[in-house]
């Protein structure tokens, strides 16, 4: 068995610099520090294709990257890639989009002490994700904390804790216990023959809504993109007493994808449950559903890498594509 | 002993329509279907001030809240605020804000279910909040679930769930278990006297910072607004590969205030701990630190009604004004 890890940096390849932590180090230079050597009947190769912390990480990265995991399906059981957490579930969702039918398993990982630092969990968080590459089930994937979760549903929820990451709306996949791997939910598995399919368009802005939002704001972003984000209130619903914001996103939703999300980490919009919900669907506002923030941003720069057609978008957003998504 | 009790609308005032749940019921009426008439000892009042889904409310609305609330000091010994949920935590932050040293308990609630229905939370919410009005100490607070949270510490974190709110980055004040009050942090008390300080300056907008986002994107926002949130990744941080955002919070944060938050739901921002932090912190933008967002937000356009000067917006954004930061 062969498993392949790609290096890209973040906070597990970070040293101590005279200005904070910056990511620096190989995902050989990774290995050795964990204490990693060799698994049983399992060989590692590595290969370091970006050092940097997420944050710098840009859209036409997650290509990148993309491509060096599909270019491994050939020759590797399995791929771990070490990341930066910041923007690690924008990648795992964006890697889920852009290769389709993944055929082996592929693990995002990372950490949020340095690999450098006594108390880090690096080596296991590295040992989950080598774990679920060398026994798990192909797909898209991410190993935090001894839980695996699914690439599209994963939101870093906490900026400090090493429980740093979490499954939303949708089940952990599998944990692991002293090397044993425990499955506790099978997501339909890929059935086609792998495709890398990386288009996007980046031209993509999310606006969190906020009392006394003007519509000008909305406008303003939206003739700066192709694409954009409302990040509504609870289930769904924009606003139109004093400041008419409904009226000017309906005046954008024909031209350009107006896509709606929730500000509540749980539970998803459902724009049919509230009178403000069901106006905004008249306004040609599109649902994001169950699916997390970063899913949506993803998905709908996939979407219009594919289509500027706004009702085939919406018919992209409304489709499971990689789990992201309930359908309704 | 006397309790005001203040309607806005919101689900907790609402009854099907044909266009899904609407806002409509009054105080007196929720307190009928509630099945709450007399509380041993405690004469109820009620004052129907807005019938509105809270999606709808304004900053404006705010001052209007917050003068209902100042006003029954003299002549009420505790207030609650029946409430929509979407925006309950902005109001309540506004409401801290706003109203200085407040000498009884005030206390907002709502429900996730329409009080016309059978299963609804509201009896139980509206009660939990009552008995906090009765029995707590000074202060802004949420109730919902049997808990009572500060009101600068909340965020809806659930779109559908009855355990839609938690205090962020800050304990429960306190719980309430058949009728009984369970104190579990006693946040500092207000001293002062009792001050109603209204102003604030509605003219912000909180753009979320997403992978590719474009310089030309936040330019955009800034030149419509006095004030800007950027929600960043993790700890803070902003990038400048590839697309130089960097480079334009530079050039806007001299003249209006940056803001930096979190899309972590729980940690905070810390520009120092990281280089992408450290060059955001050079760059001029004020760290939200731990505040939610929604206090993030209301303090802001507070500090922009008393000051444009972007210094003076920095040292009151950093400091503790109603619990709503842990100054660094």
């Amino acid at each position: 068995m062969k498993i392949l890890i790609l290096g890209t940096g973040g906070t597990i390849a970070s040293a101590k610099t005279e200005r904070g932590y910056k990511a620096s180090l190989s995902v050989d230079e990774i290995l050795k520090i964990a204490g990693i050597k060799k698994r049983d009947g399992v060989k590692l190769e590595s290969r370091d294709i970006l050092n940097l912390d997420s944050t710098l990480l840009q859209p036409e990265d997650w290509k990148t990257i993309g491509k060096a995991v599909f270019e491994a399906f050939g020759e590797y059981d399995g791929v771990v890639i070490t990341h930066g957490t910041d923007t690690l579930a924008y990648t795992s969702s964006a890697l889920s989009f852009m290769i389709r039918n993944p055929p082996v398993p592929v693990v995002l990982t990372g950490s949020m002490l340095p690999i450098t630092e006594p108390e880090s969990d690096a080596p296991r968080n590295l040992r989950t994700a080598l774990t679920f590459a060398e026994k798990g089930f192909p797909g898209i994937y991410v190993a935090f904390m001894d839980k695996i979760m699914l690439g599209t549903r994963v939101s870093k929820v906490h900026s400090t804790g090493l429980n740093a990451f979490q499954s939303v709306n949708y089940p952990d996949i599998a944990y692991v216990k002293e090397g044993k791997l425990l499955v506790r939910h099978r997501p339909p598995l890929p059935t086609g023959e792998p495709e890398f399919d990386p288009d996007i368009d980046p031209n993509v802005a999310h606006l969190r809504l906020t009392p006394g939002l003007s519509p000008e704001v909305f406008l303003a972003v939206a003739n700066n993109v192709h694409g954009i984000i409302l990040e509504g209130y609870g289930a769904g619903g924009i606003p139109y007493r004093g400041r008419d914001l409904l009226s000017a996103v309906e005046n954008v939703s024909g031209k350009k994808p107006v896509v709606m999300t929730t500000q509540a980490l749980y539970g998803g919009v459902d724009l049919t449950r509230y009178e403000v919900g069901r106006r905004a669907l008249e306004a040609g506002v599109i649902p994001a559903g169950d699916m997390t923030k970063e899913a949506t941003l993803v998905k709908l720069m996939w979407a219009l890498g594919h289509t500027r057609d706004v009702a085939e978008i919406r018919e992209i957003m409304g489709k499971n594509l990689a789990g992201e998504v309930r359908e309704v």
